[in-house]
């Protein structure tokens, strides 16, 4: 008699993984290429995809916005006269500090994604916990504030190691600052050796088209293979 | 017969309530008094407490350092000739992103106890997870830089509203940014009214008078009404 073992799975992250191949299938499925977009609360995110989105073109786009509370983000980006989605994660205590798979998996009946070609999750806030759950995503992207300093790289790895591109934003305070570039890098480079680097300014406009032909990338296709290579359990 | 009802610990914050009260006492028999300072990461905490603790007159003060990996922050801080014990968080998978009253329990016989007045517990660098567990503070202080924006009170308000002291960080970058302080004042006032308000610059000095004087007095028993009457547990 033949018989199959299957391992049952584990823990919470075993069955975010499940859901989020699940979400990832539906997205291949109607041609959606999918970035997850992490930084830590007040890096520029949302300045950066209004700057961003706003001129880009041919592209069909959509916003998915994780926040723990309210929905200022999306209300901003809703300007762009895109689909914008919000998804809050404060039903728990405090509000969950991350979205899992699961959450993006609810609001796929809110997003019309036969009728686009990129969508974009803005991820809560965190340099902690959005690094550990995949919700689906093709590529992973991570904005980094000058004015965080230059140490976060190393304070934060998992984040670091797992993303594939690193925006550098804010970068109009650098004379105001004593943030030094190349000791950013440096550390960087010690958890991710050899990551995509974009440097932007949201306020001023600096770097976003270098952002917005990266974005345009993804759409087209790019990216897949090195959002494989830094598969969250992958070893380090 | 007489019937005791002892409602069982149902969950992991229960749990931690319980450490964290058993904390609070081995402090309260020490003569220690405890501040749980949290932030975003890069709001400038660590230059903050080298700025403040270097000058602080007639407190010994200790310093209990979070964070998921490295101890960074831990050796500037030992340059001040201070205790300092590191916690690292990174035992999970990404690490927690939180202190819990457990580690910081763990971290008790590392710390002279007898020998300080004021402890100083350096949370790790998130606005979300960290305010939900205590940890046996008698006070919460809270960083916010304003390069972070001013939308901040409204999208982590656990955070904002559990604290007893905001202190507005890297205020010489004012003249560089776009952030409104009486907007940030106004969200502030509609999460935690009346909330104490400290502005400073880690980096220039500015204003680390007034937290050191802040500091003192919470050394010398100011605080705890406040710390009780804004109980995570409590109804907002």
């Amino acid at each position: 008699m033949h018989r199959t073992r299957v391992r049952v799975a584990e823990d919470a992250l075993d069955a975010n993984e499940t859901i989020a191949r699940a979400n990832r299938d539906d997205f291949d499925r109607a041609g959606v290429r999918v970035v997850n977009l992490m930084s830590a609360p007040g890096s520029g995110k949302t300045t950066l995809l209004e700057r961003a989105l706003a001129d880009l073109e041919n592209v069909r786009v959509a916003v998915l916005e994780g926040d723990v509370m309210g929905s200022a983000d999306a209300d901003r980006l809703s300007a762009l006269h895109i689909p914008v989605v919000q998804l809050n994660t404060d039903s728990g205590f405090g509000g969950e500090c991350h979205l899992d798979a699961n959450m993006v998996r609810s609001a796929l009946p809110a997003l019309p994604l036969a009728e686009i070609d990129l969508l974009v999750i803005e991820n809560v806030g965190n340099l902690v916990c959005p690094a550990e759950f995949r919700v689906g995503e093709d590529v992973r992207a991570m904005v980094a504030s000058v004015a965080e300093g230059e140490d976060k790289p190393l304070k934060y790895p998992l984040m670091f190691r797992t993303t594939d591109l690193v925006v550098v934003n804010k970068i109009d305070l650098l004379p105001h600052l004593d943030f030094d570039l190349e000791r950013f890098q440096y550390n960087l480079d010690a958890v991710n050796p050899g990551v995509e680097t974009l440097l932007t300014s949201a306020r001023t406009g600096d770097g976003v088209d270098r952002l917005r032909r990266w974005l345009t990338a993804v759409a087209g296709g790019e990216g897949s293979a090195s959002a494989d290579r830094n598969a969250v359990g992958a070893p380090g």
